[in-house]
């Protein structure tokens, strides 16, 4: 199939699930500060869902980057993947209104790890269809996928506690894949490999 | 005309409107899972219908694939199928409302029929444009499209009885389909025509 | 500038307007055929409207398809072109609500008269950036021009009589502009200039 | 990483700010003129937003036009500057609707002054990703910078006095930078550098 198409509409779909969450913060019925106050939740949770949408499209991007051939099987865990993806305007929207309960938490948690595991389903497809790479599509080493899992078992535990951790994690999480994502480009600047 | 922008403006259009579906499952006015399960007939209905639209994506970019040529008459075609197109999210916010009544099915069930209908009008015009192309673009065999309109008659007959067979029928359908292509795609890997 | 940024930028946003004015036919709050009736105005509405961006797209595009430079000039008419463009969705909305009173329906065909000026504006622009160019870029007849405002005026004078007319002339219009593109086509083929 | 694929990731997203906006401004439920007049401020603050968003792009993508390298730190950069782009339609909605208030239109200042500083932050991280440039990416003068912010100190004095100074300045300032984006591009031209 054709790979420049796939990735225009996959760009499309993200650019509008990042972008309507957005519609979701309307403006407030008064002029003053104060009425702004009831958005503040609806726009850290916006934050947080825009920046993840945005480093994982460019974890995913680079996935495509070396790969030459997409076939069925990879344009449907790339659908599956952006199916998942559309559901986080959703729980954007739902934990914003309510942070501090843990159904909507939990919800938000599972759809982003859930989105994590397509991500992985198609780095396999994507490793399946060009058997000719040398090395994994996938840069996610073993030690973050440890870390990813322990990160998402221990927010489960807390949550009934403290149910903001599951926001609050995923900001973590994000911070920290961000590093790793800055150290790997350095060593691949290194190795001329980019 | 200009093949590329014609499909980079069809991918916008079909982005959109795969992606706005989703506005219509709100955040429920409560925290609790309850709240939600009013929510479930409008998922299981934009499950369908995103699904629909990408896998028919898949089929319809691939008779782009080979072709050099598009001309009014093509664009013409493909803008009505757009039409069509964005009269599903309508359909499934309706159906997703009222998933027991035969009503929002049976518009459901027309719409998505139409929208083959013009597919298949898209592939004519396609093939009258390319006249130097030696097999048909549209890869729908005749047993194909046999079976697919006796799985339309069929949920038609059943559906005063049964309605939701609007929407089931079609996941059916479409999981046939994806079978298919895979099919397709095996035997032109062989023959490596792609 | 970049041509191709300022293209996809465009039909980008030719994408978004035409499918945001199908957010406006809601599913109605029953499953009864009778509940879509209140509907019927609007849907022509966005029948006529898609069709009018679309077809209109396609002579635009054309506009563009054999010129080599943009400019700031060129750009900054485009821009009008787009904001007199997404107005259309907000007269659509109207005159589909409000379809038998001359106040939207004048609205209505004054936006895209004002669109069909802005079209021309930017011929010009480009015209005056392209002066290799031998032929005008916008291929529309001075017989085609008088047609238009003579409908537009004779719209005008009917408009208080009968206020649908504003639609119906749109209409109208497009099907004899769509005429002409296939006739101008098919010459363009004959002379291998396409 | 893919250059192309993070432009047309960040037209997509531009595109859609640019136009959900304007869903902000409904048709009235009424069909006289006098119901239009509620929505004449809103109007104006779209107009001015989506022209602000047309012509700040317009410089941010000469900046990428003649850069052969963006890495993490420009994709962080962009991020953050459609982060704050996707902030406009919430200003412009609050500000269009009490557009005689000072906390609305301080709020549309602030937004649009990050976005700008924002602007900058990206033009270091691409003279960064691309030492071998021998001119700065940005064209902003030092003029130009200085002219900027003195209107913005000017603004917020005179905020609590005439609050509507908030979207007039934002209007006088795109007036200027356009003016100078004309004299940039006749200067260019003369030399044969664009």
């Amino acid at each position: 199939m054709n790979k420049n198409r796939m990735e225009a509409l996959t760009d499309g779909i993200i650019a509008i699930a990042a972008t309507i969450m957005v519609l979701e913060i309307h403006a407030p019925d008064s002029f003053t500060f104060e009425s702004l106050r009831d958005q503040v939740p609806a726009m850290i949770a916006y934050l947080i869902s825009f920046l993840l949408v945005m480093l994982s499209w460019y974890s995913y991007h680079l996935m495509f980057l070396h790969v030459k051939r997409v076939d069925l099987r990879v344009y449907l865990a790339n659908t599956i993947w952006l199916l998942v993806l559309t559901g986080i305007p959703f729980a954007t929207s739902w934990v914003g209104r309510f942070s501090n309960n843990w159904q909507p938490e939990l919800t938000y948690l599972l759809i982003t790890a859930l989105w994590a595991i397509m991500y992985t389903v198609t780095s396999h497809a994507l490793e399946r269809a060009n058997p000719e790479l040398k090395k994994s599509v996938n840069q996610e080493s073993v030690m973050g996928i440890i870390f990813r899992y322990t990160m998402l078992v221990g927010s489960l535990i807390l949550l009934p506690f403290w149910p903001p951790i599951g926001l609050f994690s995923t900001l973590v999480l994000m911070i920290i894949s961000l590093m790793f994502n800055f150290r790997d480009e350095k060593r691949a600047h290194k190795n001329h490999s980019i």
